[in-house]
Protein backbone atom coordinates (compact mmCIF):
# COMPACT_ATOMS: atom_id res chain seq x y z
CA UNK A 1 0.00 0.00 0.00
CA UNK A 2 1.61 2.83 -0.97
CA UNK A 3 -1.23 5.62 -0.65
CA UNK A 4 -4.62 6.01 1.21
CA UNK A 5 -7.17 3.60 -0.56
CA UNK A 6 -9.77 5.52 -2.01
CA UNK A 7 -13.19 5.29 0.00
CA UNK A 8 -16.02 3.77 -1.92
CA UNK A 9 -18.53 5.06 0.24
CA UNK A 10 -20.44 8.36 -0.41
CA UNK A 11 -21.36 9.26 3.00
CA UNK A 12 -22.48 12.80 3.28
CA UNK A 13 -21.31 15.13 6.06
CA UNK A 14 -24.50 16.58 6.13
CA UNK A 15 -28.29 15.57 5.73
CA UNK A 16 -31.44 17.58 4.58
CA UNK A 17 -34.24 17.13 7.33
CA UNK A 18 -37.54 19.33 7.98
CA UNK A 19 -37.73 20.98 11.59
CA UNK A 20 -40.24 23.85 12.62
CA UNK A 21 -38.53 26.96 13.05
CA UNK A 22 -39.73 30.14 15.50
CA UNK A 23 -38.77 33.33 14.42
CA UNK A 24 -40.65 36.80 15.27
CA UNK A 25 -43.27 34.57 17.17
CA UNK A 26 -44.43 32.91 14.09
CA UNK A 27 -43.70 29.33 13.38
CA UNK A 28 -42.54 27.42 9.99
CA UNK A 29 -42.22 23.91 8.72
CA UNK A 30 -38.39 24.47 6.60
CA UNK A 31 -36.14 22.21 5.15
CA UNK A 32 -32.69 22.66 6.75
CA UNK A 33 -29.62 20.77 6.93
CA UNK A 34 -28.18 19.00 10.14
CA UNK A 35 -24.53 17.67 10.44
CA UNK A 36 -23.98 13.78 10.49
CA UNK A 37 -22.74 12.17 13.26
CA UNK A 38 -22.51 8.15 13.36
CA UNK A 39 -19.98 5.74 15.16
CA UNK A 40 -17.09 4.06 13.65
CA UNK A 41 -15.91 1.26 14.80
CA UNK A 42 -11.80 0.40 14.22
CA UNK A 43 -10.57 -3.13 14.43
CA UNK A 44 -6.94 -3.72 13.77
CA UNK A 45 -6.18 -7.42 12.36
CA UNK A 46 -2.32 -8.84 12.34
CA UNK A 47 -1.23 -11.73 10.86
CA UNK A 48 -2.68 -14.57 12.59
CA UNK A 49 -4.31 -12.79 15.25
CA UNK A 50 -8.02 -12.43 15.73
CA UNK A 51 -9.43 -9.41 14.27
CA UNK A 52 -10.02 -6.91 17.57
CA UNK A 53 -12.41 -3.91 17.96
CA UNK A 54 -10.22 -1.21 19.54
CA UNK A 55 -12.20 1.65 19.19
CA UNK A 56 -16.02 3.24 19.00
CA UNK A 57 -15.89 6.86 17.87
CA UNK A 58 -18.60 9.11 16.91
CA UNK A 59 -17.85 10.62 13.99
CA UNK A 60 -18.85 12.67 11.19
CA UNK A 61 -18.57 10.33 7.73
CA UNK A 62 -15.78 11.05 5.46
CA UNK A 63 -12.21 10.57 5.53
CA UNK A 64 -12.59 7.46 7.72
CA UNK A 65 -9.40 5.52 6.13
CA UNK A 66 -7.55 8.84 7.30
CA UNK A 67 -9.47 8.92 10.96
CA UNK A 68 -8.31 5.36 11.85
CA UNK A 69 -4.66 5.64 10.57
CA UNK A 70 -4.71 9.53 12.43
CA UNK A 71 -5.79 8.09 15.81
CA UNK A 72 -3.41 4.94 15.50
CA UNK A 73 -0.86 7.09 15.26
CA UNK A 74 -2.15 9.31 17.88
CA UNK A 75 -2.39 6.21 20.12
CA UNK A 76 1.26 5.12 19.64
CA UNK A 77 0.27 2.19 17.79
CA UNK A 78 1.85 2.70 14.70
CA UNK A 79 4.48 5.55 13.88
CA UNK A 80 4.73 5.36 10.03
CA UNK A 81 2.84 3.94 6.87
CA UNK A 82 5.59 1.10 6.77
CA UNK A 83 3.54 -0.43 9.96
CA UNK A 84 0.44 -0.81 7.88
CA UNK A 85 -0.54 -3.20 5.34
CA UNK A 86 -3.99 -2.28 4.39
CA UNK A 87 -7.11 -0.04 5.59
CA UNK A 88 -10.55 -1.31 4.33
CA UNK A 89 -14.03 -1.27 5.14
CA UNK A 90 -15.26 -4.53 7.30
CA UNK A 91 -18.77 -5.74 7.34
CA UNK A 92 -22.36 -4.39 5.66
CA UNK A 93 -23.05 -0.79 5.88
CA UNK A 94 -25.65 0.13 9.14
CA UNK A 95 -29.12 -0.91 7.73
CA UNK A 96 -30.90 2.36 8.27
CA UNK A 97 -29.40 4.31 6.80
CA UNK A 98 -26.48 2.48 4.44
CA UNK A 99 -23.07 4.10 6.21
CA UNK A 100 -19.97 2.07 6.28
CA UNK A 101 -19.29 2.15 10.14
CA UNK A 102 -16.70 -0.22 10.63
CA UNK A 103 -12.68 -0.09 9.11
CA UNK A 104 -10.07 -2.34 9.93
CA UNK A 105 -6.52 -1.84 9.60
CA UNK A 106 -4.07 -4.66 9.10
CA UNK A 107 -0.99 -3.95 10.86
CA UNK A 108 2.60 -5.47 9.97
CA UNK A 109 3.10 -8.76 11.79
CA UNK A 110 6.15 -7.83 13.86
CA UNK A 111 4.31 -4.62 15.45
CA UNK A 112 4.61 -4.77 18.95
CA UNK A 113 1.83 -2.69 20.57
CA UNK A 114 0.05 -3.09 24.19
CA UNK A 115 -3.48 -3.95 22.83
CA UNK A 116 -4.94 -3.97 26.45
CA UNK A 117 -4.36 -0.69 26.98
CA UNK A 118 -5.84 0.74 23.79
CA UNK A 119 -8.72 -1.81 24.21
CA UNK A 120 -9.57 0.07 27.80
CA UNK A 121 -9.14 3.49 26.29
CA UNK A 122 -7.54 5.03 29.24
CA UNK A 123 -3.85 5.83 29.60
CA UNK A 124 -3.37 4.39 33.07
CA UNK A 125 -0.90 1.77 32.77
CA UNK A 126 0.06 0.76 36.27
CA UNK A 127 -1.97 -1.09 38.32
CA UNK A 128 -2.12 2.08 40.65
CA UNK A 129 -3.49 4.23 37.52
CA UNK A 130 -2.77 7.93 38.36
CA UNK A 131 -1.92 7.65 42.00
CA UNK A 132 1.22 9.37 43.07
CA UNK A 133 2.38 10.31 39.62
CA UNK A 134 2.10 13.69 37.83
CA UNK A 135 -1.13 14.73 36.00
CA UNK A 136 0.97 14.37 32.53
CA UNK A 137 3.17 11.00 33.72
CA UNK A 138 -0.20 9.76 34.27
CA UNK A 139 -2.04 10.27 30.95
CA UNK A 140 0.81 11.01 28.69
CA UNK A 141 1.81 8.60 25.56
CA UNK A 142 5.58 9.04 25.49
CA UNK A 143 7.18 10.04 22.62
CA UNK A 144 10.14 8.33 21.00
CA UNK A 145 12.67 11.09 20.80
CA UNK A 146 12.15 15.23 20.68
CA UNK A 147 10.51 17.44 18.67
CA UNK A 148 12.67 19.55 16.61
CA UNK A 149 12.07 21.46 13.78
CA UNK A 150 13.41 24.78 11.75
CA UNK A 151 9.67 25.66 11.29
CA UNK A 152 8.75 29.46 11.79
CA UNK A 153 6.32 31.53 11.27
CA UNK A 154 5.75 35.71 10.92
CA UNK A 155 3.58 37.43 13.43
CA UNK A 156 1.84 39.00 10.71
CA UNK A 157 1.10 35.73 8.38
CA UNK A 158 0.32 34.10 11.97
CA UNK A 159 -2.81 36.62 12.77
CA UNK A 160 -3.75 36.52 8.97
CA UNK A 161 -4.66 32.55 9.59
CA UNK A 162 -8.21 32.92 11.18
CA UNK A 163 -9.54 34.58 8.12
CA UNK A 164 -7.73 31.79 5.97
CA UNK A 165 -9.47 29.24 7.93
CA UNK A 166 -13.02 30.77 7.44
CA UNK A 167 -12.31 31.10 4.02
CA UNK A 168 -11.99 26.91 3.70
CA UNK A 169 -15.53 26.79 5.92
CA UNK A 170 -18.81 27.48 4.85
CA UNK A 171 -20.97 29.44 7.18
CA UNK A 172 -23.21 26.25 7.67
CA UNK A 173 -19.86 24.33 8.89
CA UNK A 174 -18.72 27.12 11.49
CA UNK A 175 -22.22 27.13 12.46
CA UNK A 176 -23.45 23.36 12.22
CA UNK A 177 -20.95 22.84 14.34
CA UNK A 178 -17.93 21.52 12.81
CA UNK A 179 -14.60 21.37 14.42
CA UNK A 180 -11.88 22.27 11.93
CA UNK A 181 -8.27 21.80 12.08
CA UNK A 182 -5.79 22.54 9.51
CA UNK A 183 -2.07 22.56 8.45
CA UNK A 184 -0.40 25.83 7.96
CA UNK A 185 3.41 26.56 6.61
CA UNK A 186 5.44 29.26 6.96
CA UNK A 187 4.36 31.20 4.62
CA UNK A 188 1.21 31.11 6.61
CA UNK A 189 -0.88 29.38 3.91
CA UNK A 190 -3.54 26.75 4.97
CA UNK A 191 -2.42 23.44 3.51
CA UNK A 192 -5.17 21.34 4.21
CA UNK A 193 -8.37 21.04 6.13
CA UNK A 194 -9.85 18.18 8.04
CA UNK A 195 -13.74 19.04 9.48
CA UNK A 196 -15.81 16.85 12.34
CA UNK A 197 -18.27 16.57 14.58
CA UNK A 198 -15.44 15.98 17.47
CA UNK A 199 -12.28 18.04 17.73
CA UNK A 200 -10.37 14.78 18.09
CA UNK A 201 -11.55 13.55 14.96
CA UNK A 202 -10.89 16.14 12.93
CA UNK A 203 -7.27 16.25 14.13
CA UNK A 204 -6.69 12.30 13.46
CA UNK A 205 -7.89 13.17 10.12
CA UNK A 206 -5.61 15.58 9.70
CA UNK A 207 -2.46 13.89 10.53
CA UNK A 208 -3.85 10.57 8.86
CA UNK A 209 -4.32 12.00 5.44
CA UNK A 210 -0.23 12.90 5.91
CA UNK A 211 0.56 9.00 6.65
CA UNK A 212 1.51 8.30 3.27
CA UNK A 213 3.53 11.27 2.41
CA UNK A 214 7.07 11.67 2.23
CA UNK A 215 9.44 12.89 3.76
CA UNK A 216 7.39 13.86 7.48
CA UNK A 217 5.74 16.66 6.10
CA UNK A 218 4.00 17.03 9.75
CA UNK A 219 7.34 17.73 11.27
CA UNK A 220 7.83 21.44 9.08
CA UNK A 221 3.74 22.59 9.18
CA UNK A 222 1.56 24.47 11.88
CA UNK A 223 -1.99 22.54 13.44
CA UNK A 224 -4.22 25.46 13.50
CA UNK A 225 -7.31 24.73 15.53
CA UNK A 226 -10.88 26.44 15.07
CA UNK A 227 -11.68 25.77 18.88
CA UNK A 228 -9.92 24.96 22.08
CA UNK A 229 -6.48 23.39 22.23
CA UNK A 230 -7.30 20.80 25.26
CA UNK A 231 -4.18 18.24 26.38
CA UNK A 232 -5.12 15.61 24.12
CA UNK A 233 -5.26 17.72 20.96
CA UNK A 234 -1.53 18.77 21.53
CA UNK A 235 -0.90 14.89 22.72
CA UNK A 236 -1.89 14.40 19.00
CA UNK A 237 0.52 16.88 17.14
CA UNK A 238 3.54 16.01 19.42
CA UNK A 239 2.79 12.30 18.30
CA UNK A 240 3.11 13.77 14.89
CA UNK A 241 5.99 15.76 15.89
CA UNK A 242 4.13 19.09 14.96
CA UNK A 243 6.37 21.94 16.33
CA UNK A 244 3.47 24.74 15.99
CA UNK A 245 -0.25 24.59 17.35
CA UNK A 246 -2.50 27.90 16.82
CA UNK A 247 -6.02 28.05 18.45
CA UNK A 248 -8.61 29.95 18.23
CA UNK A 249 -9.81 29.17 21.44
CA UNK A 250 -7.89 29.47 24.58
CA UNK A 251 -5.64 26.16 25.93
CA UNK A 252 -5.67 24.44 29.18
CA UNK A 253 -3.07 24.26 31.87
CA UNK A 254 -2.01 20.70 30.83
CA UNK A 255 -2.08 21.88 27.33
CA UNK A 256 0.30 24.33 28.02
CA UNK A 257 2.54 21.83 30.01
CA UNK A 258 2.55 19.11 27.82
CA UNK A 259 3.95 21.78 24.16
CA UNK A 260 6.17 23.22 26.61
CA UNK A 261 7.67 19.43 27.56
CA UNK A 262 8.01 18.58 23.68
CA UNK A 263 9.10 22.06 22.56
CA UNK A 264 5.97 23.01 21.11
CA UNK A 265 5.09 26.77 20.42
CA UNK A 266 1.32 27.16 21.32
CA UNK A 267 -0.46 30.42 20.85
CA UNK A 268 -4.65 30.80 21.86
CA UNK A 269 -6.63 32.88 21.30
CA UNK A 270 -5.58 33.87 17.74
CA UNK A 271 -7.89 36.88 15.84
CA UNK A 272 -6.81 39.41 13.59
CA UNK A 273 -5.27 41.42 16.09
CA UNK A 274 -3.45 39.73 18.33
CA UNK A 275 -3.09 36.65 20.21
CA UNK A 276 -1.70 34.89 23.29
CA UNK A 277 1.56 33.00 23.55
CA UNK A 278 1.53 30.68 25.79
CA UNK A 279 4.50 28.63 25.46
CA UNK A 280 7.56 30.15 23.27
CA UNK A 281 10.40 27.81 21.20
CA UNK A 282 11.55 29.84 18.75
CA UNK A 283 9.13 29.50 15.79
CA UNK A 284 7.12 33.22 16.07
CA UNK A 285 9.71 35.33 14.09
CA UNK B 1 -25.04 7.83 52.83
CA UNK B 2 -28.35 10.46 52.25
CA UNK B 3 -26.38 12.85 50.22
CA UNK B 4 -22.96 13.46 48.49
CA UNK B 5 -20.17 13.88 50.79
CA UNK B 6 -18.42 17.50 50.61
CA UNK B 7 -15.13 17.01 48.92
CA UNK B 8 -12.10 18.42 50.76
CA UNK B 9 -10.16 19.17 48.52
CA UNK B 10 -10.47 23.37 47.18
CA UNK B 11 -8.91 22.74 43.84
CA UNK B 12 -8.87 25.71 41.84
CA UNK B 13 -10.85 25.14 38.22
CA UNK B 14 -8.48 28.21 36.89
CA UNK B 15 -5.03 29.29 37.52
CA UNK B 16 -3.19 32.42 36.71
CA UNK B 17 -0.32 32.07 34.46
CA UNK B 18 1.90 34.66 32.59
CA UNK B 19 2.13 35.01 28.85
CA UNK B 20 2.73 36.87 26.14
CA UNK B 21 0.08 38.95 24.62
CA UNK B 22 0.38 40.51 21.36
CA UNK B 23 -2.13 43.10 20.48
CA UNK B 24 -1.25 45.81 17.83
CA UNK B 25 2.13 44.80 16.86
CA UNK B 26 2.83 45.11 20.64
CA UNK B 27 4.20 42.43 22.65
CA UNK B 28 3.43 42.43 26.45
CA UNK B 29 4.38 39.70 29.46
CA UNK B 30 0.59 39.29 31.57
CA UNK B 31 -0.85 37.90 33.66
CA UNK B 32 -3.99 35.47 33.08
CA UNK B 33 -6.48 33.30 34.04
CA UNK B 34 -6.04 29.62 32.45
CA UNK B 35 -8.69 26.84 32.73
CA UNK B 36 -7.66 23.88 34.43
CA UNK B 37 -8.21 20.32 32.82
CA UNK B 38 -6.94 16.91 35.15
CA UNK B 39 -7.41 13.71 34.62
CA UNK B 40 -9.99 11.96 36.96
CA UNK B 41 -9.17 8.09 37.79
CA UNK B 42 -12.97 6.70 38.54
CA UNK B 43 -12.80 3.37 40.99
CA UNK B 44 -15.47 1.20 41.20
CA UNK B 45 -15.46 -1.25 44.46
CA UNK B 46 -18.21 -3.74 45.44
CA UNK B 47 -18.38 -6.32 48.14
CA UNK B 48 -15.46 -7.98 48.45
CA UNK B 49 -14.50 -7.51 44.81
CA UNK B 50 -11.32 -6.24 43.71
CA UNK B 51 -11.76 -2.27 43.01
CA UNK B 52 -11.32 -1.51 39.53
CA UNK B 53 -10.81 1.13 37.38
CA UNK B 54 -13.50 2.59 34.92
CA UNK B 55 -12.36 5.19 33.53
CA UNK B 56 -9.87 8.09 33.11
CA UNK B 57 -11.63 11.36 32.03
CA UNK B 58 -9.79 15.01 31.15
CA UNK B 59 -12.16 17.06 33.59
CA UNK B 60 -11.77 20.64 35.65
CA UNK B 61 -11.66 19.66 39.33
CA UNK B 62 -14.39 20.05 41.04
CA UNK B 63 -17.98 18.35 41.65
CA UNK B 64 -15.93 15.31 41.22
CA UNK B 65 -18.44 13.15 43.36
CA UNK B 66 -21.05 14.57 41.08
CA UNK B 67 -19.43 13.71 38.14
CA UNK B 68 -19.01 10.35 39.39
CA UNK B 69 -22.24 9.59 40.36
CA UNK B 70 -23.66 10.91 37.00
CA UNK B 71 -21.39 8.96 34.35
CA UNK B 72 -22.63 6.03 36.63
CA UNK B 73 -26.05 7.01 35.95
CA UNK B 74 -25.58 8.16 32.67
CA UNK B 75 -23.72 4.47 31.55
CA UNK B 76 -26.77 2.84 33.12
CA UNK B 77 -24.35 1.38 36.34
CA UNK B 78 -26.46 2.84 38.91
CA UNK B 79 -30.13 3.73 38.54
CA UNK B 80 -30.63 5.77 41.61
CA UNK B 81 -29.32 6.66 45.07
CA UNK B 82 -29.91 3.07 46.94
CA UNK B 83 -27.30 1.44 44.58
CA UNK B 84 -24.62 3.48 46.44
CA UNK B 85 -22.92 2.72 49.50
CA UNK B 86 -20.08 5.93 48.93
CA UNK B 87 -17.91 8.00 47.31
CA UNK B 88 -14.71 9.26 47.94
CA UNK B 89 -11.07 10.45 47.07
CA UNK B 90 -8.69 8.02 47.57
CA UNK B 91 -4.91 8.06 47.17
CA UNK B 92 -2.35 10.48 47.26
CA UNK B 93 -2.73 13.98 45.51
CA UNK B 94 -1.37 14.43 42.21
CA UNK B 95 2.60 15.03 43.11
CA UNK B 96 2.85 17.91 41.29
CA UNK B 97 0.23 19.90 41.79
CA UNK B 98 -2.31 18.30 44.51
CA UNK B 99 -4.94 17.44 42.92
CA UNK B 100 -6.88 14.65 44.18
CA UNK B 101 -7.58 13.02 40.69
CA UNK B 102 -8.40 9.26 42.11
CA UNK B 103 -12.68 8.91 43.14
CA UNK B 104 -13.51 5.73 44.12
CA UNK B 105 -17.33 4.91 44.11
CA UNK B 106 -18.62 1.92 46.51
CA UNK B 107 -21.88 0.13 45.15
CA UNK B 108 -24.28 -2.21 46.71
CA UNK B 109 -22.82 -5.79 46.74
CA UNK B 110 -26.51 -6.78 44.88
CA UNK B 111 -25.94 -4.53 41.97
CA UNK B 112 -25.25 -6.04 38.88
CA UNK B 113 -23.37 -4.23 35.20
CA UNK B 114 -21.52 -5.23 33.01
CA UNK B 115 -17.53 -4.57 34.23
CA UNK B 116 -16.06 -5.86 30.52
CA UNK B 117 -18.41 -3.11 28.54
CA UNK B 118 -17.68 0.04 31.09
CA UNK B 119 -13.88 -1.05 31.13
CA UNK B 120 -13.73 -1.20 27.18
CA UNK B 121 -15.97 2.47 27.28
CA UNK B 122 -17.47 1.83 23.98
CA UNK B 123 -20.41 0.35 23.48
CA UNK B 124 -21.31 -2.47 21.31
CA UNK B 125 -21.29 -5.59 23.33
CA UNK B 126 -21.94 -8.16 20.70
CA UNK B 127 -18.82 -10.16 19.02
CA UNK B 128 -19.80 -8.41 15.69
CA UNK B 129 -19.53 -4.80 16.60
CA UNK B 130 -21.87 -1.93 14.79
CA UNK B 131 -22.15 -4.49 12.09
CA UNK B 132 -25.25 -5.05 11.01
CA UNK B 133 -27.10 -3.33 13.18
CA UNK B 134 -28.71 0.81 12.82
CA UNK B 135 -26.33 3.86 14.49
CA UNK B 136 -28.48 3.65 17.10
CA UNK B 137 -28.49 -0.22 18.22
CA UNK B 138 -25.17 0.19 17.87
CA UNK B 139 -24.21 2.49 20.19
CA UNK B 140 -27.37 2.92 22.61
CA UNK B 141 -27.52 2.24 26.88
CA UNK B 142 -31.51 1.21 26.80
CA UNK B 143 -33.69 2.57 29.48
CA UNK B 144 -36.22 0.42 31.41
CA UNK B 145 -39.35 2.19 30.75
CA UNK B 146 -40.19 4.96 28.57
CA UNK B 147 -40.17 9.07 29.25
CA UNK B 148 -42.97 10.18 30.17
CA UNK B 149 -43.59 13.86 31.76
CA UNK B 150 -45.85 16.49 32.50
CA UNK B 151 -43.03 19.49 32.31
CA UNK B 152 -44.04 22.02 29.65
CA UNK B 153 -42.65 25.36 28.90
CA UNK B 154 -43.77 28.50 27.05
CA UNK B 155 -42.11 29.71 23.88
CA UNK B 156 -41.38 33.15 25.41
CA UNK B 157 -39.89 31.46 28.65
CA UNK B 158 -37.79 29.48 26.46
CA UNK B 159 -36.08 32.38 24.26
CA UNK B 160 -35.14 33.99 27.74
CA UNK B 161 -33.06 31.31 28.83
CA UNK B 162 -29.68 32.02 26.66
CA UNK B 163 -29.74 35.44 28.34
CA UNK B 164 -30.57 34.03 31.88
CA UNK B 165 -27.59 31.14 30.99
CA UNK B 166 -25.47 34.00 30.61
CA UNK B 167 -25.71 35.37 33.49
CA UNK B 168 -24.54 32.41 35.28
CA UNK B 169 -21.39 32.39 33.64
CA UNK B 170 -18.70 34.86 33.42
CA UNK B 171 -16.69 36.23 30.59
CA UNK B 172 -13.66 34.59 31.41
CA UNK B 173 -16.13 31.19 31.56
CA UNK B 174 -17.44 31.91 28.44
CA UNK B 175 -14.55 32.65 26.44
CA UNK B 176 -12.06 29.70 28.59
CA UNK B 177 -14.33 27.41 26.89
CA UNK B 178 -15.54 26.29 29.55
CA UNK B 179 -19.15 24.07 28.42
CA UNK B 180 -21.83 24.89 31.01
CA UNK B 181 -25.65 22.52 31.22
CA UNK B 182 -28.16 23.41 33.31
CA UNK B 183 -31.87 22.34 34.70
CA UNK B 184 -34.57 24.66 33.82
CA UNK B 185 -37.85 25.03 34.99
CA UNK B 186 -41.35 25.05 33.91
CA UNK B 187 -41.11 28.80 34.60
CA UNK B 188 -37.86 29.22 32.71
CA UNK B 189 -35.70 29.94 35.60
CA UNK B 190 -32.52 28.24 35.87
CA UNK B 191 -32.25 25.76 38.53
CA UNK B 192 -28.47 24.50 38.71
CA UNK B 193 -25.59 24.96 36.33
CA UNK B 194 -22.53 22.76 36.38
CA UNK B 195 -19.37 23.74 33.88
CA UNK B 196 -16.38 21.84 32.41
CA UNK B 197 -13.84 21.91 30.12
CA UNK B 198 -16.07 18.88 28.70
CA UNK B 199 -19.18 18.85 27.63
CA UNK B 200 -20.27 15.20 28.70
CA UNK B 201 -18.33 15.95 32.01
CA UNK B 202 -20.88 19.37 32.45
CA UNK B 203 -23.74 16.54 32.14
CA UNK B 204 -22.59 14.08 34.21
CA UNK B 205 -21.81 16.91 37.30
CA UNK B 206 -25.27 18.16 36.70
CA UNK B 207 -27.11 14.80 36.89
CA UNK B 208 -24.97 13.30 39.47
CA UNK B 209 -25.95 16.26 41.85
CA UNK B 210 -29.22 15.06 41.71
CA UNK B 211 -28.78 11.53 42.62
CA UNK B 212 -29.66 12.25 46.31
CA UNK B 213 -32.71 14.64 45.94
CA UNK B 214 -36.15 13.00 46.69
CA UNK B 215 -38.64 12.60 44.23
CA UNK B 216 -36.67 12.08 41.19
CA UNK B 217 -36.53 15.97 40.38
CA UNK B 218 -35.04 15.78 36.86
CA UNK B 219 -38.39 13.76 35.57
CA UNK B 220 -39.67 17.30 35.49
CA UNK B 221 -37.12 19.73 34.31
CA UNK B 222 -35.50 20.55 31.29
CA UNK B 223 -31.52 20.46 30.07
CA UNK B 224 -30.06 23.55 28.45
CA UNK B 225 -26.96 23.28 27.22
CA UNK B 226 -24.07 26.01 26.07
CA UNK B 227 -22.80 24.28 22.96
CA UNK B 228 -24.22 21.60 20.54
CA UNK B 229 -26.27 18.73 21.45
CA UNK B 230 -24.32 15.27 20.19
CA UNK B 231 -25.89 12.05 20.52
CA UNK B 232 -23.81 11.48 23.38
CA UNK B 233 -25.74 14.54 25.38
CA UNK B 234 -28.95 13.40 24.57
CA UNK B 235 -28.21 10.18 25.84
CA UNK B 236 -27.41 11.02 29.16
CA UNK B 237 -30.43 13.06 29.68
CA UNK B 238 -32.48 9.87 28.68
CA UNK B 239 -31.03 8.05 31.22
CA UNK B 240 -32.20 10.49 34.05
CA UNK B 241 -35.51 10.47 32.38
CA UNK B 242 -35.14 13.88 31.03
CA UNK B 243 -38.04 15.32 28.54
CA UNK B 244 -36.78 18.13 27.31
CA UNK B 245 -33.57 19.89 25.62
CA UNK B 246 -32.47 23.11 24.70
CA UNK B 247 -29.38 23.35 23.09
CA UNK B 248 -27.62 27.14 22.21
CA UNK B 249 -25.68 25.18 19.21
CA UNK B 250 -27.41 22.68 16.75
CA UNK B 251 -28.04 18.87 17.28
CA UNK B 252 -26.44 15.92 15.35
CA UNK B 253 -28.81 14.02 12.95
CA UNK B 254 -28.10 10.92 15.32
CA UNK B 255 -29.17 13.47 18.66
CA UNK B 256 -32.11 14.29 16.84
CA UNK B 257 -33.11 10.32 15.99
CA UNK B 258 -33.03 9.27 19.41
CA UNK B 259 -34.27 12.24 21.11
CA UNK B 260 -37.54 11.04 18.77
CA UNK B 261 -37.17 8.15 20.13
CA UNK B 262 -36.99 8.91 23.40
CA UNK B 263 -40.02 11.30 23.65
CA UNK B 264 -37.45 14.36 24.33
CA UNK B 265 -38.53 17.15 23.04
CA UNK B 266 -35.35 19.20 21.50
CA UNK B 267 -34.73 22.26 20.51
CA UNK B 268 -31.29 23.81 19.04
CA UNK B 269 -30.02 27.53 18.09
CA UNK B 270 -31.93 28.79 20.74
CA UNK B 271 -31.69 32.69 20.80
CA UNK B 272 -33.66 35.53 22.12
CA UNK B 273 -35.11 35.50 18.19
CA UNK B 274 -36.03 32.68 17.77
CA UNK B 275 -35.04 28.65 17.64
CA UNK B 276 -35.38 25.27 15.62
CA UNK B 277 -37.22 22.39 17.32
CA UNK B 278 -36.05 18.90 16.37
CA UNK B 279 -38.26 16.96 17.78
CA UNK B 280 -41.37 17.30 19.54
CA UNK B 281 -43.31 15.90 22.37
CA UNK B 282 -45.62 18.13 23.81
CA UNK B 283 -43.40 20.28 25.79
CA UNK B 284 -43.65 24.04 24.18
CA UNK B 285 -46.71 25.55 24.78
Amino acid sequence: MSTIPSESSSAPSSIRIFLDREKGGVTNTVEDLVIVEEPMELQISQGDRLTQTISVTMRTPGQDFELALGYLLSEGVIRNAADVVDVRVCGPPSPDKGYQNVVQVELVSDLAFDLERLQRNFYTTSSCGVCGKTSIEAIDVPLSDAIESKFTISRERLRALPDRLQSWQTEFQRTGGLHAAATVDENGEIHRVREDVGRHNAVDKLIGSYLYEAGDPLRNLGLLLSGRAGFELVQKAAMAYMPFIASIGPPSNLAIELADERNITLVGFLRDTGYNVYSSHGTLV
